[in-house]
C-alpha cells in the first residue's frame, strides 16, 4: 500500500493531514468527520455551488474596489470563482448536505477551495496560506452568516426559475387538453356524487387555470428571496465590513448574476431571520396540494378499464403489474402525488428549522436549503413528467361521458326554476327508486312540454358558460 | 348599577378583589386576565377537572398518613374533592385551555376551588386562608410540575377508554357488514384499476381488522399512560416531599381512580418528559389515517348514483344540497374525514410542544393536553356517528357488483398459472381493445377447455381463502 | 313534562318535529343529530354569521333587479338578513363547527333561519314556506357551493384586518422598546455562542421589522380572498343563474361589505381550489413561526433571576409557582408559543383538507374554515397579549449586558482585519484558557497601540451601522 | 462513437432495446425513463436489496417444494438471489427511489436482475426467458402487492437494529457522564426560570433514561413489522398461489433472514394497510422530539463561553466561525437537530402517503420506505455522532455550577415546610430587590435557627433522592 500524498494544515483545534491534491483544506477535512450524515455531498447542489462562487466573487470585487485586497490576490480569487461557475472543482464541495454550524462548513469548503485554485493560478502551491489565504484573503469583510444565506438566496432563485418553467410547460399540457374537449359533455360530480353537467374541457381548463395561479404566486415569492444581507458580516451589524463594502458587494454580485438583488434595509433582522424561506416552502406546499388533487382527480377519472369511471384514458407508460397481465396503471400521476407528499413533510421540516432559531442567527439554514431544494427539483421534475408522460396524451371515452349525462338524475337541477325546488326533488327521487330518466318522468307528468324541456336540456345550455376554456 | 359583592386576597404581586362567591381566588383572576386566548374555560375537561379532584384527594390522605396536615383539615379537603367529582364546582374551573405556566394556573384554579369549598365546610368564609391555605394545605407536598402532569395522564386514561369503546362498537358494525356481504363477489382494485375478483364481504373485514389492530396499539399507549410522577415536587428531587410520600400518594390516587398507577421509576426525566403523550398522539394519528382511508373507500364505493362506481349504497341521512333536488351526499364520511385531518394537524403541535421542553421541565403541556383532548373526544364522536348513522344501513348493490366481475378483464390473472403470462398478456390487451370477453377470447383461442375455464373462474376460487370473515 | 310545541316539516327524507319558536328548520335538525362532534355551534364565528347574511342579502336583491323575487319577499329578506348582521338571530345558527357536507348544513341553516324571520316580517307563522321558501326564495340562483365559500371569504377578510392591527400594537410594542434601549450595549449571540456586540436596540427593532414584514405578507394573502365564486352555484357552470346574476350579486355584496370583492375568472377552477385557503394558512404559520422565535428569545433573555442570562426582565403577571416561593415565569411568551404550535399543526390539517378535494368541489371546507378560524382569532388574542402583558413592561439589566461586552472573548473579531484572523485566534484561545481580557493581551503583546485599540473597541464601532433603530 | 450492445426485450407495450450487459430489463427501463424525479437508484437501500433477494430466494424454494418450479430452475434462482445477498449485483437495482406503481417496478426490477444471472448460471444468455422468466420463474405465485411490503418489512427490521444500537451506544455514552458528574450539584431549572437544586448527574440521567425508554418503544414497534403479507398475492385473496405456498414461503423467508416473520392472519387487510409503518414512524418521531430536546439543553448549558450559562463546555470539533476567530459552536448537537426536523417532516410525508390508500392496495408505498429509510439511517448516523464527537467528551464547569446554588433564591423552596409559603415568598422578594442572600436573610429575620437552617441547605438533601443515577 501506497502512502498517500499530503500536506500539513493548521487551525483553531491543531495540526491535520489532508491529500495533497485536495483544493480543500483542515475546515473541510474535520466537518466530514464530523457530519457523516447522508453521504450526499453539498455539490449536489450545483446552483449552490456556483452562488457560492458569485458571492466568492462579488466580495473579491468589492474588496479590491475599496481598496482592501490586492489588485493580483482579486484576480486571482475572481478566476478560481469563474472556473467554479463553469462548472469546474464542484467535486471538491465534499461537506454533507446536513451539517451543524449554521452554514459554517459549507462556507469554508468554499473559501478553502477557491484560496488553493486561486494560488495555484498565481503559482504557489496549494496551501501556502501565506499567499493568499482562506479567511483573511477570499473570507474578506464576509461572515458565513451572510454569505451563506446569501447564496442559498441566490440558488434558490435560478432554481425556482427552472420550476416555473417547468409549471408552464404542465399548464400548457392541460390547457391544450381543455382545448381538445371542449365540446365532450360530461356529468360534473360534487362529494363524489352526480351534480350537474359540465364540459370535459371545462374540467381541465381548472387544472391549467389552477397552476396559472400557482405560478402567479410562485413568483411573487421568489421575488421576496432577492433580498439579501450580504455585508451584514456575522450578526447583521456590519463589523469589519467597511462604509460601502455592503453596497459594493451587492452591486458586483447582482452583475455576476444578472439578478436584481436588494441589501436588507435592516441587516440585524435580516441575518436571523428565515421568513422567505418559510414563505416559499408555503408556495411549493400550496402547489404540492393542487398537483396531488389534479392527479388524484386523473386517477379517479381514469379508473378502470371496466369497472370504474373510465371516462378518461392515461397513455400507458409501462406495463403495470408483476402478476396480472394487460393491467396497465396510472404510475405517472402516483409518482407525482408521492412528490407532492414530500414536499408537505418538507414544510414541516422547514418550520420547525425556522422556528428553531435563536438570537442573531438560525443556526439550521442547512436543512432548511436541503429540504427547500429537494422539493424544488422534484416538483420541476415531477411537473415535466406529468406534462410529457401523461397529460399529452391523455383521450377521452366521449361515449361513455355522454350517456352519463343522458342517464343522469342530476340533469334535474336544471328544471328547479321552471318547475320548482319541491316537484324537482319528487322527480329525482321517483327516478332513482325505479330508473327512469328524468326527461321521462317530467313529460309523463306533464311538468313542462316537450320543446321548451329539450330547450333546456341542451348541452350549451347544460354546461354554462361560467368557465370559458382558458 | 349594584357593586358586585368581593373579598380581598393577597399574592406575590399585591392585592385584588375577587367576587365574594366564587370558590376559585387571586391567582385564578390573574390567570383568567392574562389568558384571554380562546374562551373555552378548563371546565371543558370534565375528565380532566375530576383527575384534579382525585389527586388533591390523594395528596390530602397520604399528607395526612404522614402526620404532615391535620385531620381536620385533611377530612374537608377529601369532602371538597369528592363533591368535584361528583360533577359540582366545575363551573368554578374558569381558566383558559390555552395557558402559559405550564399548567400552574390550573393547578392554582384547582388548589384554590378545593380550599374555599374546604373552608365552608369547616365552618369558615371563603378566603379565610388561614384555617386552610390553597398553597401550604391543598398544594401541601406538590407541585404543579408532578400535580398537572399526573391529572392530565388520569384524564387521559378515562377519555381513552371511551375511545376504545367507541372503536369496537364501529368495529362491530364494519363486522356486522363482513358477514352480512360474505357471498356478494366484486372485482378488487389496486391503484383504482381493476385487479382481480375478491367478496365485499372480504372488503369489509378489512375495516373491522383495522380497527382492532388500532385498538391494540392503542391499549398498549394508554399503559404508558399509567406512569406517574406524583412526589416528584419541582423538577422530580422530590424536594419537600418527605420521604413515603410519592408511595403513599400513588396508593391513594390508585384507591380513588381504580387504575394501576405506577410511580416512574426516575423523576426527574419523567417530569420533563412528554414522550408518553407524543406516543399517545401517534397512536391516535395512526387510528385517524385508517378511519379517514376507510371513509375515502366508502364515499368511492357508494359515488354515483349513475355516473359512479354504485356498487354500495350509504344510508341517507339529511339532504344533500341546497340547489340539487334529491342529491343525497356522504356527509357522515366526510365529517369523519376531517376529524382525522384535525387529528393528524394536533400531532403536530403535540410533537412542536414536546420538542420545546427545556432542561427539567416542559411548560407547553396545556396545548398538549388541549390538543390530545380534542383528538380524543373528537374521536370517539367521529367513531360512533360512523357506526350508528352510516355503517349500519350500507347496503350492497349485488348485480352491480357482480355484473362488474363478469365483464372484467382482471379475470384473465387466474388464467395466468394455466395459459402463461404472455399469453394471459395477449388475451388482456386483445379484450381491453375488441370490448370482448375474457372467457369467449381463451375459448376461441382454444387455450383452455370449457370445462377448466369454468372450474378457474368460480367465485368461490377466484375470491380466494386467504381472508377469512372476521 | 310539558310537551315543547312543535311545527311539522318536510323534506326528501320525510317528515319531522322541530320547536316551534326555533327559526332554523328540518335540515338544520338533521344536521345537529348528524354532527355531534364538537358541540360548538357555527355561531362561534359571528363574522360568518355575518358574512352568509350579507350574501343572502345581496342574493336577494340581485334576484329582485333581474325579476326573479318579488319585492315585498325580497325586501323581507333583506330585513331579516339586516338584523342578523345587527347581532340578532345568532343564537340560531346551531349546526356543529364540524361537519360534513361541504358547509351545506351551514348554508340552509343560514336559509332556514332567514326564511323563518322573513315570513315573521311578512307576517306568516314560522314554517309556512309556501310564502317564502328556504330554498326556492332565500337560496334562489345560489348553492352551498358559491355561497359557502364566499361567505367564508368575507368572514376571513374581517378576521384578517383585526389581527393585522393586533400586529400593528404589538410592532409598536417592540419599536417603541428598540428606541427605549437603542444605546444599551449587549454581546450578540450566534449558535448560542458569544459573538460580537451590538445594542439591545437593535435587537427589538428586528422583532419589530419581523412583524412589519409579516404583516405585509399577510395583507397581500388577504387580497387573494377577495375573489369569491359567487354565480358559480353547483360546480361553477352557473347551472340555474341568470345572465348577469353573478355581477349583480357581486356588486350587492361589495356594496354591503365595503370589500373591493372581484369574481373568478373561471368559476368552475374558483369552485373547486381551496389554493387561497391554503395560502393564507401558509402565511399565519410564517406568522406563528417568527412569534415564535421571539418569544423564545424573550424567555432565554430573561433567564435567571440569578443562574439564567438574565439580560432583561419581563413584567411579572402572577405568582409562577405552587411550591416555589417568589418564583415568576414567563407566562405570556409561553402561552404564545403555544398559539404558535397550535397555527402551525391547524395548517397541517388545512393542507390535508385542501388536498382531499375531489373533481369539481372539496368537501372539506368546514374544517378549512374552523382551523383558519382558530388560528386567526388565537394569534390576534396572542399578539395582544405579548403586546401589551409583556413586552410593553421589559425593562433591561444594563450593568449585566455591559460587563458582559467588557469581558467577552468575542470583542477580538473587531480586531481581526488589524491583527488578522490567525493572530486574532491565539489571542482568543489564550483568553479563554486564563480567564484574561482580549484588551489585555492584546496591549501585553504589542499588537496594537494603546489609543488605536481603544479607538476600535467604541461602541459605536462596535455595534456599527448596518442596523438602524427601526 | 460506438454503437452499445443491446439486446431486444418485449412487454406489454411493444419492444425496447436494453444494453446486451445488462441484468435488468425491459420493464426496468420503461421504469427508469418513467421516474426521472430523484437521481438516487434504490440501491441507495442495500437492506432493500437483500431483502428483495430474500424474498425471492424463499418463493423459490416454496415453489420447487410445491412442485411448480423445476429444481434447476430454483437452484439457479436461489444462487442468484445469494449472490445478491452477497452484495453482488447491486448497482443493477436502478429504478427511482421515488416511483409510482406501488413498487411493481422495484419488484420487477429485481425479478429481471435475478432470471438474468440465473440465466447465465445455467449457461443461457441474459434476456433467453425461454428457459426462465422474470414473471413466470422468479415472480411465480407472488405478485407486487405481497412482495414489496415484505422486502420493505425485512429491510427495515435490519435496519432498526442498527439503529437500536447506535442509541444503545448514546445512552451508555449519557449514563457514563450521569455517574461522573453525581456529586455535581447545580440549580434546576422550570420555564428557564431558577428552580430548586439537583446534581449535573440527575440532569445527565435523565437524557440516559429517555432513551432508553424510546428503544422500549422502537423496539416495540419493530415487532409489528414482523407480521407479512407473503402469499396474499394480488389483493389478499392469494388467487394464484396454491394452498400451502404461504406458509411455505414464510418459512423458508424465516430461515433466511433470521428472523421470526409471521403471516397475518387477514391477507386482505394486510395487503392494503400501512398501519405497521405509521407506527414505526410514529416512534421514529418521538425518539427526534427527544434527541431535539436533549440536543436543545446541550447547546443552552454550554452557552457561552462568558455571556451565556457556561455549565458544561463541548468538546471542541472544529473551529466555530469565517470571521470571528476563536469562536466554537455546539455543531454536533446543531446537526442532530436538523435530522430530527427531518424525521419529524418525513412523518408528515408518511402519513399523507398512508391515508392516500385506496381499496385494496397502498400505491404509495415507496415513499413510505424512502421517508422511513431516511429517518433511521440518519438517526442510526446523528445518535453515533452525538454520542461519539460531543457527549463522551463534555466537561463540567464544577464551580460555575456550585456558586450559582449558593446565589440561588430557588434556596427558599427547601424552607418552605419550615418557614411557610407566605414567608418564603416575602424572603424571596427581598432577596431578588436586594441581591442578597436567601440564608442571610433568613437568619436575619430569625425565622430558622443557624444550624437547623445549614442542615436544610446540605446538598444531599437539596438534591433529594428522587432520581437515583442511572
Amino acid at each position: 500500500m501506497t502512502a498517500i500524498a499530503t500536506r500539513t494544515e493548521h487551525d483553531l483545534l491543531g495540526d491535520r493531514d489532508v491529500p495533497a491534491d485536495a483544493y480543500w483544506g483542515i475546515h473541510t477535512l474535520r466537518a466530514t468527520e464530523n457530519f457523516p450524515i447522508t453521504g450526499t455531498p453539498i455539490s449536489a447542489y450545483p446552483h449552490l455551488i456556483d452562488a457560492l462562487a458569485a458571492v466568492k466573487e462579488a466580495a473579491a470585487l468589492a474588496n479590491e474596489e475599496l481598496g482592501l485586497l490586492a489588485s493580483d490576490k482579486a484576480a486571482a480569487i475572481v478566476a478560481a470563482c469563474r472556473e467554479i461557475r463553469d462548472g469546474k472543482l464542484h467535486d471538491q464541495f465534499v461537506v454533507d448536505v446536513i451539517q451543524g454550524g449554521a452554514g459554517t462548513s459549507t462556507n469554508m469548503n468554499a473559501n478553502e477551495v477557491v484560496a488553493n485554485r486561486a494560488l495555484e493560478l498565481l503559482g504557489h502551491a496549494k496551501g501556502e496560506y501565506g499567499y493568499l489565504h482562506p479567511n483573511e484573503d477570499v473570507n474578506l469583510g464576509q461572515s458565513t452568516n451572510d454569505v451563506y444565506p446569501t447564496a442559498v438566496k441566490i440558488a434558490t432563485v435560478f432554481a425556482v426559475r427552472g420550476l416555473l418553467k417547468a409549471m408552464a410547460v404542465l399548464q400548457d399540457a392541460f390547457a391544450r387538453k381543455a382545448v381538445e374537449f371542449r365540446d365532450v359533455l360530461k356529468m360534473g360530480r360534487t362529494q363524489l356524487q352526480d351534480a350537474v353537467p359540465m364540459t370535459l374541457g371545462q374540467e381541465f381548463s381548472a387544472y391549467a387555470v389552477m397552476i396559472d395561479e400557482d405560478r402567479s404566486r410562485l413568483a411573487e415569492a421568489v421575488e421576496l428571496i432577492h433580498e439579501i444581507n450580504l455585508g451584514a458580516t456575522a450578526i447583521g451589524t456590519g463589523l469589519n465590513a467597511p462604509a460601502g463594502y455592503a453596497e459594493a458587494a451587492r452591486r458586483h454580485l447582482a452583475a455576476i448574476t444578472g439578478l436584481p438583488l436588494v441589501t436588507a434595509a435592516n441587516l440585524v433582522e435580516a441575518t436571523q431571520d428565515c421568513g422567505a424561506f418559510v414563505q416559499m416552502s408555503g408556495v411549493l406546499k400550496r402547489i404540492a396540494v393542487k398537483l396531488s388533487k389534479s392527479c388524484n382527480d386523473l386517477r379517479l377519472l381514469s379508473s378502470g378499464p371496466r369497472a370504474g369511471l373510465g371516462e378518461i384514458n392515461l397513455p400507458p407508460v409501462q406495463a403495470g403489474s408483476s402478476i396480472m397481465p394487460g393491467k396497465v396503471n396510472p404510475v405517472i400521476p402516483e409518482v407525482v402525488n408521492q412528490v407532492a407528499f414530500e414536499v408537505i413533510g418538507n414544510d414541516v421540516t422547514i418550520t420547525m428549522a425556522a422556528e428553531a432559531g435563536q438570537l442573531q442567527l438560525n443556526a439550521f439554514e442547512p436543512i432548511i436549503l436541503h429540504s427547500l431544494s429537494e422539493s424544488i427539483t422534484h416538483l420541476h421534475s415531477a411537473c415535466l413528467t406529468l406534462a410529457e408522460r401523461c397529460v399529452a396524451g391523455i383521450t377521452a371515452n366521449t361515449e361513455v361521458l355522454r350517456a352519463s349525462v343522458e342517464n343522469s338524475i342530476g340533469l334535474v337541477t336544471a328544471l328547479n326554476p321552471h318547475i320548482g325546488y319541491t316537484a324537482a326533488t319528487d322527480i329525482a327521487k321517483e327516478a332513482l327508486v325505479t330508473g327512469r330518466g328524468v326527461a321521462e318522468l317530467v313529460l309523463e307528468k306533464g311538468l313542462l312540454p316537450a320543446e321548451r324541456l329539450a330547450a333546456l336540456l341542451k348541452p350549451e345550455v347544460l354546461a354554462g358558460s361560467g368557465s370559458p376554456v382558458v
